[in-house]
């Protein structure tokens, strides 16, 4: 049945050199627009739901083509708040075979997004009708101003009985130095306030500072999960474990561990065409499972199938419908569809 | 020696979404022209023969856009009639990887070449000078009208003593629920027709309802094949086993059985480019082979490398000369040539 | 204040060669999705009202990729019903200078919208939110289902108080021989129906045979149009005059006849970029001005901007907001906006 | 009725900027092959009749793309020889407004045409069914071998009654220093073959050494044509006076002088977006206009309106068909053909 | 003979929509790297000086790139800092006709420029070669670092004996509210600096605050501008006067004023392709008559022409050689070189 | 430490038909300019060298443009002498999979650089400050006049104290028959000149017609270079042995003969975007190793890690910067960089 979902964040606007030129070589970029949040709700109105996002952009070109772009990804514009005078941006170059992608950032900290000031969002009438809101780690890394207002509104949110979800997602550049000290009491309010959660054992290390004597990743993920999640009881916690084969395809092996039982899905391995976003069709799986009531397996293995679906097509934000990852849950490579 | 060959059969217009998007990502479409005769009749044309397409198409731009594309392929545009207001279309998203690819067609049932009325071709002038001539199983799901002219045409090409060629190419899509049925009579007419068949153990099993006890595809194909080409009094039938592998590459493994005898090609395996109408190459091969008076062995690998390079090819028109396809029998994966 | 409005019709997939090339030179297309309805809806959305469409699209990857178009252009998809199998089509190729430019139509009589039954559209609910409906005459002549279904969703919002406006926009092709008599008695029934209708002096002369010995357009107007607005009870009748002036440029007269005045705007004379739509911005003009209540001037002269800058807009849809136009209203050629 | 028409003469191959970009500035080029003769027998095909090219071409794949690029123009391939190594090459960069256009061009010495050994043709064969031949004086500007197989080829055709058509063409940097010298005699010898002669009073001034006392171009027309006519026994001469107009329009004068009397087209005014080729798409009427037998008032028009069409459609080969030119006869500036 | 020029400037990175499409209807962008300083060095460097700039650009990929697009445009890199972030970027949609250009910036102030700490520049041996130097008002109303490094650098080149050159272009944008007030006292410091100064009578007005009785443009030029140059000792004083005309074409008439006399250049109407950046070259062409010591109606007649071409051509930065200006200057609308 | 180092070559325009398509498939190009020396000296800039490249070019526009190029490559004009009216040209067809590349080169015997007459170049003060320069097999396959002024370039450079580097690169195509013979005596006079030489065993035993009883490829080398560096008396032979994949993956195993040792590099696999000039990456590294005094298995690691990377960027010149290069020296295929 389809659900009410948002999410708080920050719409960037991506400039990707087209095919494998680097931005030195090349004389045009092509555009769109994405986030951690619009990704998540972007794939989840795919799957039937209705999806908002709370955002800030300029009353400007570059924001009504924003607003355009997400409208076309099925988002609805309701709280999606004017004024300030920029949009954040990065460049992205496609790396090819043991070349690495290279993304770039403008700066972020002078976005709409990230000045909008107190009152800019009307949180209780925002919270009321959402059945699940969703957060990232991302957000948390911007500045007090904005961690606030996440933090506001996970609370209103929660008061009114939707299902909190936050992705720890922990980007060390955005922290610099001495990050993981200045992240983890942002990182303790959120799990405080979160029912999902999207993490693996990295992030009770480093962020947390949670230690284990564990030495493969395996080992120290059943070990620490656990931990957290009674710690802030969490109902479910969930994530990836990502390695790159020699022959450039990814394998993605999904857990989930929800009372008191880790569900791991089966590995994939795919060739990659678009790697940016899918950690985000990923969690977008996740929070459908729970808010439709699959059950563990399903849940995991499907979230699974969304993330590896994300990796064969451009650009950021998932495009795969429901039924085109049941089928990708069931099916090998094939041939035309004709 | 050059002969004169021609293909009875529909032109559609491609047109495919560009690089790896969905239709609904994109902006632009890639635009060309094809059809299993079409496809057929060029590549015998870049072995030397002079090719001729008997079809119908519009008077007008898009009409005039399709001759245009024909000729570029070699095709002499003798027979195409003008007439009615319509070519049929198909959209093409390429998949990648895990992603199959989609094709997604436009009303052809409408188009210049299946409303064409009786009297439209001049069958026995268009026979006189035909060496050989392709008709293709798609042309048999259309209709009445169609289904009669290409039975009309086979019986003038087999009366002038020139070789009558089809390609099974059943295609469930078109002839819809109880399909096999429906088809069954058609097929067989143009069995008897016949010189030359395309076709393999589905076929056998499908359309004709043979069936066997054996379990393996070439068992079953040892089997039936021979008990077809007995029955219709078939000089040659040709076909293909197609299996796609983990790392996305295709294995290909051609046959041929002629005088009561079962020749296979080297089994080759390939990286796809672009998947279409690579049957079509595997079938001029054939057909080239049994012009030229090639050997079995020679014409089934013939077949087989043309086929092979087809998949390395944008379009669905096979673009390889006889030379082209002589060396990549000889040789193996090389570095630049200058 | 923000209305509520909807229109009724078919959404038709535009594909254009490219720069100035005609279809047998280029190998691309770029594709969008629009129709009467879909451009003035869209360009009342970027007025500020919220806007549907009410219509019918495949569930495939064309329905998809409309449906994606129509969310991009800020149309609401709730009336999108998903059935039948194909979507209208035309081909545009750019005229330049003396070379005009050249629509060339696919099929569209078995469009998704123009087969859709009886019962596909609950027209009560549709019609109650509505402050007013678009319909145009090239729906009108489509099939009988079509009007039937035209008619009865003209009748329902009538009855629920919404405004009924209707675009007479005949179209000599898509009627055939002895189109003006086929055409009259449902032209007849929609005017009837209508509060605001699109027309000039040709549509009464032509499709309604109203006769009158004035010899200049303009007489001929201001002879029949009153004439019209009585028999049919019509409280606005508007339009345009075009004329092609030797440099290439357009001229356009817009007017408007209310409570038994005409009103004309200052003639606009620009270059033109992409003619077709631009009918549909100032009938988007009209629309707007009587639902925000500008006084006659006003609206007339709001209409006649909105119609030449489509002109200069990629598309047939309008992309300029109420801003642009108010700003065209007051100024002059200018340089650029730093 | 359909004549069979031929040209001799050298394939070049076109790479131009794509849009008002400098060659230093851009990364693409648009490529095409053209040639006086080549966009001559295009036209031609167009207006129905068969044509062909004497040439040579280089057997690699600069060969075959040209090979098939005048497939797609209608011509057919018969008398394209294979030998030699390079195919010759211009690039183009397209001015704007004050900013001439600018022609670069690689050496065609060393190409396929201009290396042609003797005994590369069999003209008497070639000759056999040609109701007209057309060549061109940047041929004659190339070397002695190509002069030499020229004034065979037209000698052979007169023989055999075909109507032999020369366009003086004269291209100072083509000859040198010294170039109206070196040319005189190969001209005159081409004027001695000539039914049909495209030149206007400049020619004869400065090929020719005429002189004249007269001061307007008319006037000097007016004397020196007939007197060259009279001197070389030639039926027809035909040409245009161009002039540039301070708006960047061009504006077209086409004159024919047939027996003993001029008569002059309507001058014609308009917008250019390609100009290269041009002057052979007015050749192509006058060729038409005698082979159909036009009175001469209709074979001027036709062929100014054939070159004014050839100024708006894309490359140096002219695409209008026979109804085009006629409809550009008739009309001024349009609407949309919808 | 050649000389060694300077600008001290911002790089932007320009990030133009291409064709006329709106940011919110495309998905590519054209990029390049230009500013005021840029383009004035370039274009000096076309003329066969030797030039730099004096920037800061960050050490990552897009400054990488903008040091390869410096490169390419003929700027040695010498003087090309490396450190901070960012690079400032603007959004260009290209108008048509009625429909204007618009420009839209992002947040500049955090660019690798205008956060160059004290001490990034060595301006004394930056000073030492150079015979003149380029400061533009859009890098005067950054902030107070930027303005402090541009006045010594300023003193420093005036010291060596380098000539000083100041183009006020005062952008109203950039300074806000009461921006004259705030802007005048660093104008009056540049001033005080320069040896040729670009501005036009509203300068005067508005960012000096003179006042005048006089009416007309050129009588309030003739009034203010001799007093301005007699206050601060400036030796020339160059500017234009634009318009534009009906026809969407443009008119300037540049103007230089040196030794108490004022020089007119013949005004120049032309069509307009690309209009920024058109200022800096008429800059350019002032500064070279300068260096080379024309006559000062060669001067203004050469910068006029300058300034013309300059529109003709794709990007911000002038793209013509000295020749190609001297031809302009001696010719009107031309058909194509070859 | 930065040093100064040229190449003496030819610069190549590369006309690459874009993806996949044959050049009778697209309609368009993209271009570059290139050239064995442009490529080794560009990567030697990027790795903080100043670079030079001796060479001549046109002074027409696609002479400027390869101007511009090289400039935007990092090249220093100062050698770039003009004359001549060609640039030689190469055309591209990509290969996929099975289907090999092709390369199609135009007539670069008419080039510029080819038919430089004695004195264009001033060898003297172009030695002067070179620690090393560059020459290329290719170069001495052109003509007597090429092979005069390479040889006294080298003895020039040689005299002056710098480093005189050869890489042999035999191309049979470009000597003909009887190639091995008559280019003996060239290659001897270029090996007792160099102090650097790039070639494997196969040019010790066709160019030099070395012969040896080994029969593993290793052996050979092992056996033949010590004897060529012998009695050659060159400090440093290197090279790499290519292999490759059934994947289509290149291995590739670096050596280097120095002192009397070899030195053999890891042997690195990896998938291939653009193999082109990716011996010119690793002649580079080479060159970078022994101005900065490298020791020899740095320096080997460096030049294959060079020559790997270089496999993966667009365009025939290296774009690695020194610290891209030691990153692929110590790690392994990896996630984005972000």
């Amino acid at each position: 049945m389809a659900k009410t979902v948002a999410a708080f964040g920050e719409v960037m606007m991506r400039l990707q050199v087209p095919g494998y030129d680097l931005l030195s070589q090349a004389s045009t970029l092509n555009y769109s627009f994405s986030g951690s949040g619009v990704n998540v709700v972007s794939a989840l109105t795919r799957y039937g739901h209705t999806g908002y996002l709370v955002s800030r952009l300029p009353a400007n070109p570059v924001g009504d083509a924003a607003v355009t772009y997400l409208l076309k990804l099925g988002i609805a514009p309701t709280y999606l708040m004017k004024g300030g005078n920029y949009v954040g941006m990065y460049f992205l170059e496609n790396g090819f075979g043991v070349r690495p992608s290279r993304v770039t950032y403008s700066n972020r900290q002078e976005s709409s997004f990230n000045t909008a000031p107190e009152g800019t969002y009307d949180f209780d009438s925002i919270a009321k009708p959402m059945d699940a809101i969703h957060f990232c780690g991302i957000t948390l890394a911007m500045n007090d101003g904005v961690r606030k207002q996440m933090k506001e509104l996970a609370q209103a949110v929660k008061q009114q009985g939707g299902l909190v979800v936050f992705d720890c997602n922990y980007r060390p550049s955005l922290w610099g130095e001495g990050g993981y000290e200045k992240a983890k009491p942002h990182y303790e309010d959120m799990l405080e306030l979160a029912d999902i959660v999207m993490m693996n054992e990295k992030d009770a290390m480093f962020t947390l500072g949670m230690t284990t004597t564990q030495e493969s990743r395996q080992a120290q993920l059943e070990e620490l999960i656990p931990e957290v999640a009674r710690r802030f009881d969490i109902s479910v916690v969930a994530g990836t474990h990502r390695s790159i084969n020699g022959d450039n395809t990814h394998s993605l092996k999904g857990f989930m561990y929800k009372k008191h039982t880790f569900t791991y899905a089966n590995p994939l391995s795919f060739s990659v065409y678009d790697r940016i976003g899918a950690g985000d069709a990923f969690t977008s799986g996740i929070i459908h499972g729970e808010l439709e009531g699959f059950d563990t397996e399903q849940t995991v293995a499907f979230a699974s199938a969304a993330g590896m679906l994300a990796h064969t097509v451009v650009g950021d934000t998932p495009m795969s419908s429901e039924r085109d990852i049941f089928r990708a849950m069931s099916e090998s490579a094939r041939d035309v569809e004709r």
